[in-house]
């Protein structure tokens, strides 16, 4: 089992997260003598976009889909609007790769502590954002810029298949996992249109899925839920928007965003799927050996998973877990590790496998 | 001064929370002798809607143009679609009569405690939601219904004007407020359009308040910020949408949605305002009469200031406060009382004024 992926470190702390997992990654591997990967870099974002003026290169669509899947460090620079940064790297491949299912994970992690004490016992959510259009369809414009009656729009669209497969997604996610509930968010009594084509898809999906019991749920009231009641919910399934919202709130509320992983998935399995750090480029922190590494483990994990190998996945994060355990932490989670130690904790962790 | 106040009851518990709120304001009015105030029923809502085809009048905007401020209880049926309700009635009101800012003060309330471990001290923040257009600007549609191929689109409108004057205004309340500190939201990095005119118009819009101390953060992380540094934020503005979204957040972090007012505001004083809980109709304890009315007494409050009467709205939240303080509470809150007892825990405390 040989497998080539795609490294994009990108900008900020993506360099520092990503060298740090192939580390790891590299040791797995060679621990276990099941599987070789082959981490290529590709060296896609700020730096490559000053010189060549893109983010990307020009045939990039072309030359990512030969690897297995993509392991992704982070976009985003002071230097440059974020708009353009964005929509120069992550979204342009997010959308046109079809990446339409973002998974996002989110448990209370060893070392980490729900800050809700309507959530003693932790937190254990399965996240689904729909990935491939909605609010990030990249529709609108701006008319009569600079002057007093100056418009701009948004235009969020929302297709039927793109919605239909969504769902599906969700339910079958929802149906894989022991409680089996699935809470539909959406904003339909103020959004009149593709919400409401939300509801009904939902609605219609539902009957396929007659083990899964599912809600819905506006996401204002959603929130509130996450806060108040957070042991009634499982799976959720939203927009593109909306589960960027809730995602980051669900890594709050688990006790850290620093450790929260993102899968960007194709499942028909035609594109190489993105997995990704939930957190960003955090320039505030670069260059200082402090990066939380857990957040690209975890996704690395998830990687694993996705391309066949999930015992080597299950071994990962048990190490991983146990470092954490054991109080081996980087600052953002009060610990007093750098990155670097929390790499040779684990790696001693996996050579003990 | 004398007041003619429109009252809307509408749907679900909407009744049971306005009438419990003019009992108590009649009292205070009748107590401090200063003031007088009449309200004058609106029988708007979904009863009207299923005699007469319409959620309001055919003349309502003339109509109701001529109070002095509306309170408003709920809409909002199991019978009827929401999005169909609601923009019948409540973003019938909304957007055309221009009542731009939506303002919702959140504190940790006597008798409610934030669930957050990073709160000890609660919380006290103040939200300003821009309210007359954005995600709210109803446009958008439906084509190829029901076929495979069915697209879908929800507009977002935002304009220079209307940026321009709920940022002025958020300035401004930030600016009255001891900490001096606003917090501006948007998601220009994935939105390039009327998320980026945001980003611009509240930088110029800053220039006129050098005593503000202000910041930009984008939604999804600012949840988290909520979460994990509350005492960072003082007071907020953001898209009709985003801070729909964060303004349940904040209540549930702040101890409970069952306490939080909203003031729909027209700064330009040519609509009446509309005043209004923040909980919605509440369909499942309808006609249990343990509705919690704290949340309308607090918005009678917001509209005593508005109409002139800052010392009686003083005078009334002194006694809400202390009734809650006492333990007075509904079951949602904890506490055993019904809503009439809450009603007459506080007139009692209005006669000791
Ligand atoms: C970086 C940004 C474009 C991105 C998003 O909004 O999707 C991020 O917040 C995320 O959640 O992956
Ligand atoms: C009832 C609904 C239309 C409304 C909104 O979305 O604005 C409510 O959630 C609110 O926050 O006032």
């Amino acid at each position: 089992n040989s497998y080539r992926i795609a490294s994009i470190p990108g900008d900020g702390i993506g360099p520092e997260v990503v060298s740090a997992t192939i580390q790891v990654i590299q040791k797995l591997a060679k621990t276990l003598g099941t599987f070789d990967i082959d981490f290529e870099h590709i060296p896609w974002g700020t730096e490559y976009y000053k010189q060549t003026g893109r983010y990307v290169s020009e045939d990039y669509l072309d030359s990512i889909r030969q690897y297995d899947a993509i392991l992704f460090g982070a976009v985003g620079s002071p230097d440059v609007p974020d708009h353009i940064s964005l929509w120069g790297l992550l979204l342009a491949l997010r959308g046109p790769l079809q990446l339409y299912a973002n998974v996002r994970p989110v448990r209370t992690f060893p070392g980490t502590k729900s800050p809700l004490n309507t959530a003693t016992d932790g937190i254990d959510w399965m996240l689904v954002r729909e990935n491939s259009e909605g609010e990030y369809a990249g529709q609108g414009g701006r008319s009569h810029v600079g002057q007093q009656w100056e418009a701009a729009t948004e235009v969020a669209l929302f297709t039927r298949v793109g919605i239909e497969r969504i769902m599906r997604f969700a339910f079958e996610t929802a149906q894989s996992r022991p409680r089996k509930l699935l809470t539909v968010v959406t904003k339909s009594n103020s959004m009149r249109n593709g919400m409401v084509l939300w509801d009904e898809v939902a609605a219609s999906v539902a009957q396929d899925f007659a083990d899964v019991k599912w809600d819905k749920m506006l996401v204002d009231a959603m929130t509130a839920r996450m806060v108040a009641k957070p042991q009634s919910i499982d799976t959720v399934v939203g927009t593109n928007l909306h589960m960027d919202i809730l995602s980051d709130l669900a890594a709050a509320l688990a006790g850290s965003i620093g450790v929260a992983p993102s899968s960007n998935l194709d499942p028909t399995r035609k594109s190489p799927s993105i997995f990704e750090p939930v957190h960003g480029s955090a320039f505030d922190i670069i260059g200082k050996a402090v990066a939380n590494p857990v957040a690209t483990f975890w996704s690395a994990a998830e990687m694993l998973v996705w391309i066949g190998e999930k015992d080597a996945a299950a071994q990962l994060m048990g190490c991983v877990e146990r470092v954490c355990a054991a109080g081996i932490l980087t600052p953002d989670l009060g610990g007093s590790s750098d990155t670097q130690g929390v790499v040779d904790a684990v790696c001693l962790e996996v050579e003990k496998l």
